[in-house]
């Protein structure tokens, strides 16, 4: 925070303070948020909470109660941080509710308001081994899964049939199913398609984007395939992918801005005429939340270090045809990116 | 928004815009907001998701690349509202992200910020019939589901292992589990207890809230009951807690403001000398969301009126020994109100 020049940190009921203080308090609309300052932590507490998360933390709580509601408390916890709330930089939780951040920024009438990227994001981006170690697992488990669901596929199927034997596959090795994605034929061209009922032909591509969470930590991972004898388009832009992954691969070293990852990916795909068919960033962060820094997209100048986490998932979108996206996730080396899966990322033929 | 001076309303991917719109945009760190004005209604979009949202709605979209980032689109969609962004009132969805609301604040620099409780909160709290149904239905589910639970009690399970119990009735009559807490012996003392390893022994109190969602609508409902022959004190704590229920029954007619019904729960409580032991409020509104308006507080004047639906649930908690809450979820009628669940409130005693 020194570093950063952040007087006063703010977190809500999310993954950075499941991961900065190990608490996990009972979220609802009632304020609850950690109040982190040079000199002092402590909680804006619900007095109906108060004892079952006391069991897992000794940081003082200033409780408020349903009747009184939580201003008074959170004057004294301002107070108790000795930051002076007419002249300071807060970082607040951007994924809190919007409520409880206007409700500390009314509190603080000369507050100066940052996020939390240069202070828990950035933290939280610089795994550890341990780390490493529960990512590493989480993502061979969903290597399996995904390919059970290949595997599994058989013409008049649904999509939501493919997701149920993913689903079944990451519980029967202990795993809890994070998000599954299943696109038949036309429906990969969606890059956020919700699984349906769309039954399986001879003759679509198939794409599958999935993963599990495992020792708390998740996986993320996408193939494409084909069921019955691949389109040669489609063949071809699967090899613009390819070579777009292999190109993000390759330029991934520590201290290497985030936007030249991205560079690289887009460039093999502009350059093969797809340039308008890739409709997002190469791809984000991955730590205890499946979305965190540091994104690998054209506007980030961050560069990469040691330890950062990170999917590496163009794509090109084919409105009414096809879509077609490769997804790995790294673990940054000071050598380069070492990739999670061990999976090919050739396009899984079957039927 | 006219009877309420709002002239723009901003709503994120939460249960306000899937209830107004029928619209579940992917909903990740990817600004995606509604903006309503007396003029116009449209979407910021991320461009990724686009064409999947376009097949539920004909919504105007506003659309941003991730490498350009959302602020020419949001520019854009507040010129098309026709709102002047130095002079108005905006509705804020205080269920959304902080960074959506901020960035929202700094593109409307004279803005008068409110949340939704005039609008969209208090049309949301307004239920119909059809709405009547899903959650009478779902009630229902929740009789059985939770009963099944206080009869699975046997010496030596687990909380964790009751919880599976009703989770599986839940499943077998096609609902989803929305949340179990099972609070063995002094665990109901905690009012959001989070379902763990403790194991019945004869003589332990048992508290059991627990809502499935079933047909887009959620169910909520505590009973209170005792492992072997019940303590002489918890039995009378439950009669004091019965009364409370009764009196917030009895008081709960449209027109009544939200804070008399808390009062008439409070006021048997304290009367009986367990007020300080009363730690939260009396209800929550409970619709497509578990816990929304109108919200049963000592804090809250608004009137209550037909189709509100709310939970009434008093609770004593007896630290180290006991926790007794008894809940019901009513649907204003004029005349008063209808409890939803079949089940009698008495102590469930087993074993």
């Amino acid at each position: 925070m020194q570093e950063e020049g952040v007087d006063l940190t703010v977190l809500g009921p999310t993954n950075h303070l499941r991961w900065l203080a190990g608490l996990d308090p009972h979220g609802d609309e009632r304020p609850v948020m950690l109040f982190i300052s040079q000199a002092y932590a402590g909680m804006l507490m619900p007095v109906l909470n108060a004892a079952s998360v006391r069991q897992h933390t000794d940081l003082p709580f200033h409780t408020w109660r349903d009747d009184e509601g939580p201003a008074s408390a959170l004057g004294d916890l301002i107070a108790a941080t000795g930051v002076d709330p007419a002249n300071l930089n807060v970082a607040l939780d951007e994924g809190m509710r919007a409520d409880f951040a206007l409700r500390v920024l009314d509190a603080l009438p000369g507050a100066r308001r940052t996020f939390t990227h240069g202070t828990v994001s950035a933290l939280r981006s610089e795994k550890e081994e341990t780390e490493y170690r529960a990512l590493k697992a989480c993502a061979l488990i969903n290597d399996r899964a995904v390919m059970a669901g290949f595997d599994a596929l058989r013409e008049g199927m649904t999509e939501k049939d493919v997701a149920e034997v993913i689903a079944a596959h990451y519980a029967s090795e202990g795993a809890e199913t994070e998000f599954i994605s299943v696109c038949f034929g036309a429906n990969g061209a969606f890059c956020h398609h919700h699984t349906g009922e769309t039954r399986l032909r001879r003759d679509m591509a198939v794409l599958i984007d999935a993963g599990c969470r495992y020792m708390g930590y998740p996986s993320d991972m996408t193939r494409s395939g084909w069921f019955g004898a691949p389109d040669p388009d489609y063949l071809k832009v699967v090899s613009v992918v390819e070579g777009a992954v292999a190109a993000a691969l390759a330029a991934s070293k520590p201290g290497v801005p985030a936007r030249d990852i991205d560079r690289a990916a887009r460039g093999v795909i502009t350059e093969a005429g797809y340039g308008p068919n890739f409709l997002h960033r190469t791809g984000h962060g991955l730590g205890i939340e499946l979305h965190e820094e540091p994104y690998i997209s054209g506007a980030s100048e961050r560069p990469l270090g040691p330890g950062n986490v990170y999917s590496i998932e163009p794509g090109v979108y084919l409105a009414d045809r096809f879509g077609v996206r490769l997804e790995e996730i790294v673990f940054l080396r000071p050598e380069g990116a070492e990739v999670l899966s061990e999976l090919p990322r050739t396009p899984v033929i079957r039927g």
